[in-house]
């Protein structure tokens, strides 16, 4: 028999007392079993202290989704909070970004093939099919849709309708080289991008190169979610690495490339398990 | 005028439906704010799922404490849960063991002058008198207890009788080089114990020439209570640094003593913010 | 045009006077230029003082091998040294044994497609057949060699067999879950296996569950030599990462996959770019 | 009996065959036996492959240290390059400059005490004189230079007069609070400061403050020598420490505290060690 569901629910409102209270009292009343909590009050939020909670219930087959979200919304109404859920049983569909760099997307498929990533991908973009093979090698449809500064508009309308139709709710930019139009990005689900530079030290290109001629004695990678701003979006997870003199550019991309894989992985992860909740560009990984 | 306290509530209770709900409700009920929570459910603990919470109110002065301490304990009663309380206008009194070595010692007073470590320091006792002048130098009283095979015993009474007349609720060993006996072990408060190891790895004496003959990559040091089963306390904290070949037993002890004094810090300041909850020989920092 | 080949040498002598100078004058005399060069004196040697080198020289077309090895081998003896060499356009063979867990196996062979190992890998052995699929997506000989406790010899020396029609001089065990004989490691090549714990904290099986167990609060994973005791090889490399109360045995797992690969990866590079010396059951990774 | 000094030598030339058979045949031919010895060949020098060397020699009673030099010095300009050289025996003085924090004070005069930084600490200036008991404890000379904009030329030429008159070759800005002008920093000995921030991330002033609005899930210091240019000088030593969006602004700093003084103890260690070459910005750590 399987296992049952269980639903995430995330919640952001202005701190106030009896949330705790309240809010598990919620699903206490319905006799949903609270599986997993967390809380956070952030009294440096930027209209005034506010209180954030990742809360996880075990569902059974009689609860009826519409109704729970219907009340919940309700409830969260009075307490002029947003939130949102995510189910167990609803994996979502991730479209994954490449161009030329293997390593990130090897990585990708790999933890999802072995249960890390709940998930499916059920499509790779590349704007080069250097990858093509990485790709079938997983059973994985891939499209190239090139882009060159005449291509590019016609190019990421072709990528909005290819995410579309495969009904995409999560795009990861896995090394992928090309810069996204704002347009893009306001129409586009949510993406996530590894950057490989430890932000907000070497923003833009070749920060590989940036680290060596500064010589920093640690390098390292940030994900981040995709805003307008280049490099600027919200970060998810970031992790270093020591590096020492002996070690030129290319060296450093090698350690560098350990160290992007991972930090996309634990931030794509963190966001399939609906962990992460934002404040400005702040993030709340509870 | 001064902030208001704030009481910090540890739960334990086997894992059943509406914990999260009735134990926050109590405290709501009460009119008293949460500004921090945080849960956790273990799957593997000894006698079934068991859930764990730290609960932390702002009090106000009506609060009669004594009123509700009794009010929680009936409730946490009838959970067949355990619980504590811990008060942020009732700062814990430590009494530090030391021998010879200076680097942890330093570092907790400085700590606690600095407002770090939230806690009194009325008693430091010595079974040597190499460190008095440190705690002169922060103006902290120290008392030389011998021990020998044959003081052994009157030493342990003294120190506990020393303790005692302190009303010290904490001891940290902060590399004292004397193995406590079981009998001080249970009449002792609480005790916290920096071993210069990466437990379980080097158990025993000279933890260093040990890693140095192994060949390790790696060192660490080890924060854990004192139980009667030397090193075999639960484990509160570990860090570790990397090492090379190039360093012999004296280079690596230089290296482990930065690493002892930040993780025995770590524990000591989450035992003192009622952090900490054991299940089995394994703590939750919660 | 081609780069020159490069030589390295590694030398392990008795600590006595001139050795830089003697060594360093050998390819001075003989017009070959050092481009790199690291050396090791270590007191805590079994036999006295001894003295680790590792010099890399570039050779053009008229250097005839084997002179310059004879004549090397002279002087080394003159010095009471052992020495060995490496030339980058003679290519390691490696076999690299697996079972079930492909993190490892991909890990390897991504890295040696890009670059990042310089050598060959003209067969994967496995005790079973799970990996087969992703040998075949490197276009890589996959063979099965069953382990029964009743096939247990018979296979080891179809392995030994296989190792030796392919030339192989390096073998890898990459989450290779069978124990090999002392007899198969006495003539194999080389040998370099991860031990998927802290060593030598959780020696033997299952250590993830032994390290939840004991509630430990950083796991890690080690690259070691095989010797005929098991767990007991020289520790080549080690890392770590920080876990919490909250991962069950499954996320320590999980955790420490990430941790094994590039561990693995960093011992079997160091191996291959002729860094690695021996000093009883030590590592000198020049 | 005492041991016999050791002298370090540190070469920076250009490359150029011959180099280590040289340098190394230099001390052979007087006998002086070479214990320790590091090279790096550097192809991203401004001015072409550069190559950099420490070696480590023991002295014995007939050594003329002046004759040595004269003789190194003449063998280093046939090779275009430049050096220096340290002695056990003479012992760096430091000057420690500090304003109001007391971690990395403490720190440094803990471990020159313990033996692990190998100088004389003979004068503590503060501009102001919150730090004095510190310096007394140790029984160290205290001199309080009060820096305003109307005194602060005079302020730096008292402090000049002071390193001056106390024999210093180093000076160590411990959160050294103030600004120096060009003019100091051309006519002090070498100076090391601390930066609490991860350099070139989080330049200028209140960087946790800035690290909590990106909100970095990691934050670091840096060590560096000083340089007119603020925070631009040559990075000798960073590190870092994972943080998380429940730390505000002062846990972050209070976490900095730790890496801050390790950061600036290892870089003062590597000084006064004569690890340090420069190459442009960089500085290679041998």
């Amino acid at each position: 028999m399987a296992e049952n569901p269980r639903a995430t629910f995330l919640v952001s409102a202005p701190d106030q007392p009896g949330l705790v209270a309240r809010l598990a009292g919620f699903f206490y009343a319905r006799g949903l079993n609270i599986i997993d909590s967390s809380t956070h009050s952030d009294p440096w939020a930027a209209g005034g202290p506010r209180f954030f909670l990742r809360l996880a219930v075990v569902l059974d087959a009689g609860n009826a989704r519409e109704e729970l979200e219907q009340s919940f919304a309700a409830l969260v109404t009075t307490l002029a909070g947003t939130w949102s859920a995510g189910y167990s049983d609803r994996l979502s569909r991730v479209t994954i970004l490449v161009t030329r760099e293997p390593a990130c997307l090897y990585d990708l498929l790999l933890r999802q093939k072995m249960g890390e990533l709940a998930c499916e991908v059920p499509l790779i973009i590349g704007n080069r099919t250097d990858l093509q093979p990485v790709a079938a090698s997983f059973g994985i449809p891939f499209v190239e849709v090139p882009m060159t500064p005449q291509t590019r508009a016609a190019g990421e309308e072709q990528m909005l309708a290819l995410i579309a139709a495969h009904r995409c709710d999560l795009v990861v930019l896995a090394r992928y080289m090309q810069i996204l139009s704002g347009e893009f990005v306001a129409r586009a689900p949510v993406a996530i991008n590894i950057h490989h530079g430890f932000l907000p030290a070497f923003q833009g290109a070749r920060p590989y190169h940036q680290a060596h001629e500064r010589g920093v004695k640690i390098i390292g990678a940030t994900a981040h979610y995709v805003t307008r701003d280049l490099d600027q979006g919200p970060i998810i997870e970031q992790d270093v690495e020591r590096v020492t003199h002996q070690m030129g550019p290319q060296e450093l991309a090698r350690v560098g490339r350990d160290i992007e894989r991972v930090v996309l992985a634990r931030a794509v992860r963190a966001h399939l398990e609906h962990r992460i909740l934002l404040e400005g560009r702040r993030t709340m990984v509870l």
